[in-house]
């Protein structure tokens, strides 16, 4: 594995998810891996589970860690080609990224979508930025469309908790007050598509992903119906795809403990952060179907994988 | 000791007092203790000294460090319970605190009080969702009443200063142009009832500080008074308890030179940042009264002091 | 070699200039000469360059690293003597180096100059009052008027890409929207007369640099005729010096892949960041001619060479 910026770049996404358990047994049979190797972490955007669990990955690696905040740390970066650099951003990506790559070994890179103009963030330029302007291993921590790292973990949860060999998962949007990135489901619906589930989307009308994820995807919009005999509900919100990136107004989709009661005893799952009694009521959240924690806690060992594997080929 | 929050979690204040002696004097002999091991510095506000010398009390210990400036690097956390959550803040601490619990092995937390609600400040909140919604050891990097790192920084420094048997210390209140948190001068006093001191507090009428710490403590109204004799002079600013975060107009309460004639050469003792010319002069910050620096080293010592207990007892 | 401030610090420039060299070639022989060390960052600035690749050498010798954003991670700092501090800082230097230096091993400080007033900027206090009120090795990471560990990646830089022992080198103002400082041309041109080099300055009328740097140097005032036969042609912009801090226009200074036809083949070089089509044309850093990854590169062994020095005159 050369760069892990979205499922397409994993030869064996079981294989990697297999891994991940096993380190989550073991997380230090590999401490020398990383021994004089430097992870750069380089933050356009906040973060609080990706920044740190990918920081202890690279450390029960045996790596060392650089965060750059950029804009905070540094300044803008400028990522169209040709332009005159004569307003807000003082470095080009042409410049910065095989720098960032002459002192780090490998890149992580957060970066969210503007959600203003469909085309560009589909366009995915950052992480092609950093693909294509440096000559080390480039690591998606979330990007405009894609959080591959979040949907490893995902997966690696449900294998985790699965008490049948093919259940039913439930992807079901829900309300949110501000305009969130699809990246999550996009990658969700992604690395489904490798795993023995039985999925299904459901979300309101309007809230259609794009149909590069949702091609041969079971969608049902009764989310009740949808809700019946699950063994898993993620619950997420993202912005809409075609009316882009506008708001759903659907509080009625809030998850709560109500519709948890429909299900076959689901696990309760979601990425964090959750905005508590928008997304999920308490009563769900605080009960025994959650496994909301225990799933942010596998981000590390996805993490420390991945690392692991990036080490290993470029060895 | 399971946490580190307040001097009620301390078994034996001396002990560990004297265990941050032995510390300084060879600063390297537990380098393998903290092996694989992660300490999680999580700031609500800003911070020199502390964030600076627990890193590296834990670097000496051989853990790693991972620092969160909350609101820098991520978002704002809700700690009410039961709000929805329709506004600023995007996760709620029953969420983040296990999930950094799952990342770190020692979190120490930071935050400042607002100085407006005094029930509100006084119930410890923050400190209390961490001890409460994590299953690891907590640090009070300074929370809203209470500063035990810096305590324990002072006791050492007391004790190794001191040139009899029971010094005579004397906390000044002193003028400020902010109102500022009672949590230094609180644990002072938490701290110094486990000490052989002969303690004297001092302040203007209308600065007392909550009857919670001072009970039993010597009150001198007179400045002057209370200087005469004293080994030590520990001068701090505080807010008004009683009119809750009103600024103390007193400039005549400033430390000077002039004043620590009175006393029996004394030490100067302040935790820092120290507003020259406003808290305390130039002439006596300057002068050989001063061991503010030194005082300031040893907060290392104390850090690595806490982080030793919290990793033995953990093991 | 006790500091690293300023050419002047340096026993045998060209001595370290070779050191570098051969930390190129091998990074990691004395991966434990900084063991139980910490590197200090210390940032008034952004940096992006700076920050990271000084981590990583600290990295490459075993030290630790801890990086404080003096602004946004603490408080304001005061310079001033005998200020009474009622306003907006909130500690004073002669507290918070000591402070700094008992916490790390090495101090290095990045600290940009005002522009605003030239002899204040020129007093360079800031790394003046980190020699003076420190006890531990300060690193310059560009102050006011220097940028020494930029100046000898350069030399290191030229020494690597030199085709002939004595190459002619020409150091070309460029325009820029922004007032810059004059530190990287200043420490150029202090470096260069260690060097043997043939060097040539070339600037506008009016951006003249100040005659402590430039006594000696050969000033060509005509672009072209400065270029030609150039075997290195390093751009940079700088404000004005005599009329001080104002911007330079010039728009036809920017240095273009014509302008490099008149030149031997020369090496292209940029300390960057840099405005692409504003500073350099896009077709000049696009082409062969352009080494400015490799002179960058070039800053972690710059690094790792000084930080050697300064390890191992403390030891």
């Amino acid at each position: 594995m050369k760069h892990f910026t979205s499922v397409t770049d994993v030869p064996t996404p079981m294989g990697l998810i297999q891994k991940a358990s096993a380190i989550k047994n073991d997380p230090f049979t590999n401490t020398e891996l990383g021994k004089n190797k430097v992870m750069g972490l380089v933050f356009f955007n906040a973060s609080l589970r990706t920044r740190m669990s990918t920081a202890r990955a690279a450390y029960n690696l045996g790596m060392k860690v650089i965060t750059l905040n950029v804009t905070a740390d540094s300044w803008q970066l400028e990522f169209e080609d040709g332009v005159r650099m004569d307003a807000g951003t003082a470095e080009h990506i042409k410049e910065a990224v095989p720098v960032l790559c002459a002192y780090c070994d490998i890149i992580g890179v957060r970066s969210f979508p503007g959600l203003v103009n469909q085309k560009e963030d589909y366009a995915e330029r950052v992480i092609h930025a950093f693909k294509d302007f440096g000559n080390c291993p480039i690591v998606n921590l979330e990007s405009t469309t894609l959080h591959p790292l979040q949907s490893l973990t995902d997966m690696m949860t449900i294998e985790e908790y699965k008490q049948n060999a093919c259940p039913k998962v439930v992807i079901s949007w829900a309300p949110h007050i501000k305009p969130l990135p699809q990246a999550v489901a996009n990658s969700f619906l992604q690395w489904s598509s490798h795993m023995d589930f039985d999925l299904t989307l459901t979300h309101p009308k309007g809230m259609e992903l794009s149909e590069e994820f949702t091609a041969g995807v079971h969608i049902e919009q009764d989310q009740s119906k949808a809700l019946e005999g699950a063994d898993f509900v993620y619950v997420k919100n993202w912005s809409s795809f075609n009316n882009y990136g506008k708001i759903g107004e659907a509080p009625e989709w809030e998850l709560t403990k109500d519709k948890l009661q429909m299900t076959n005893h689901a696990k309760l799952m979601h990425c964090l952060p959750v905005r508590r009694n928008v997304v999920i009521s308490d009563d769900a959240l605080n009960s025994e179907h959650s496994i909301v924690v225990s799933q942010a806690e596998n981000r590390l060992y996805a993490a420390q994988a991945v690392l692991t594997e990036l080490l290993n080929f470029s060895v």
